[in-house]
């Protein structure tokens, strides 16, 4: 199966947890760049609690405004795990038991299955369950929401599976340049760079505490001739002695 | 000055950086803590992009629908700093120089001062400019948004800020049940405390790859009395053996 190609990504953490300070989130990074390297941008990120109400509104407006939104969190057996019935809510829709995932569940559970395990086989009417040759526990992909998991080390697994199915038009093409210049002084260089330069994004993050360089500039766009002329004419404008060095 | 009393938080993290996977975002969990540890209830996180359109929308909704709101990025001299003209547009209010930065500003860079350097004095009209004996450079506080940095060391410092003139009404109380039972086999317990205890937040979090305990339940409340209670319930609900441990 090819990949689908997708322009835009979403996000939406949700957990009690990391809002309260009691855990760090740890998925996001990953996520942000394996889109990243897929040629998605992602647009937004949300991190609500584990509140059905709040988790659908945001499932509705996040897939309503972009071509692919991501979920992470509030999938297992318990009272606080309520992902999926909160998309099925979303899109108004019924979230049955999914006989696929009842028999992989009763495979692994036998004897020991309980009614909480079998929450974990709730499955929004429609949805597609999505696997790999290598991960083959289904994910849940309802419309254009891929439910994925809490835990991280579960959800860097799922990853292989978002990089198999899904793709962006083209790949980001990103440069950057670090100078001991400050921010300030280089302003009119940037102004000028982002004057000329519409089609490239054009960033600046100032470095503290650090001797070998000032401030990194970073200049991304979606074709290497774009980036290329917006770093040649950056590179130009600097003074003697700069760039320190470039990525 | 007496701290102010506030109930509820959201967040608004500001940044390209953040949604491209080029920086992992390293101030929420700095500022989550702070703010369980004050009391105050953090409700909402959201993380966007550079732009001032949006920026200014989000302010506006999160600082409608909580008491306080913090954003963190987007302060600077660059062409990519728009935080505090978003801010400024969001509550449709002017943002000129403000004459107390404005001299500070020149103090620091005197005759190497820029119109870039200038920018990092806007201000929002009717914001106030928050100091204290440790933390000098101001604080922009417009109505109930804090404007604080992206650069994590800056923004640790003024977590020191937050802390002397914001808590909550009163602190929260939590508990921790350490256990090797799964949560599928915990979730009658649970559901039963959950429905015995409804001014408490029972949490349940697996632990996958770990030897010591498969489950961690967490009890969260307003009041000792209400979480002792509900953990009283779930000690006693638990099979002999259990739990691993408390916290």
């Amino acid at each position: 199966m090819n990949p689908r190609v997708v322009q835009t990504a979403a996000v939406l953490l949700i957990g009690n947890e990391l809002l309260s300070g009691k855990v760090a989130e740890a998925n996001l990074f990953e996520l942000a760049r394996t889109l990243r390297a897929l040629g998605i941008a992602l647009r937004r990120v949300v991190i609500v609690s584990d509140d059905m109400d709040e988790i659908a509104r945001e499932v509705r407006e996040l897939s309503a405004r972009h071509d692919v939104v991501f979920s992470s969190g509030g999938v297992g057996p318990t009272h606080d795990d309520v992902t999926l019935e909160a998309v099925a809510r979303a899109f108004d829709t019924p979230c049955p038991v999914h006989p696929t995932l009842e028999g992989m569940l009763r495979d692994v559970y036998q004897e020991r299955l309980t009614e909480g395990h079998l929450r974990m086989a709730l499955v929004p009417a429609g949805s597609e369950l999505v696997t790999t040759r290598e991960v083959t526990w289904p994910t849940v992909v309802c419309r254009n929401v891929w439910v994925l998991p809490g835990v991280p080390e579960i959800f860097r697994m799922k990853l292989a599976v978002v990089r198999e199915y899904l793709r962006g038009p083209e790949p980001f093409v990103s440069r950057a340049v670090f100078t001991k210049l400050d921010e300030a002084t280089l302003k009119p260089v940037l102004d000028q760079v982002v004057a000329t330069h519409e089609n490239v994004e054009v960033g600046s993050y100032p470095k503290w505490f650090d001797e070998s360089y000032k401030t990194k500039v970073t200049i991304d766009g979606r074709t290497q001739q774009s980036v290329d002329a917006a770093l040649g004419q950056l590179l130009a404008l600097l003074p003697p002695g700069e760039p320190q060095r470039t990525e």
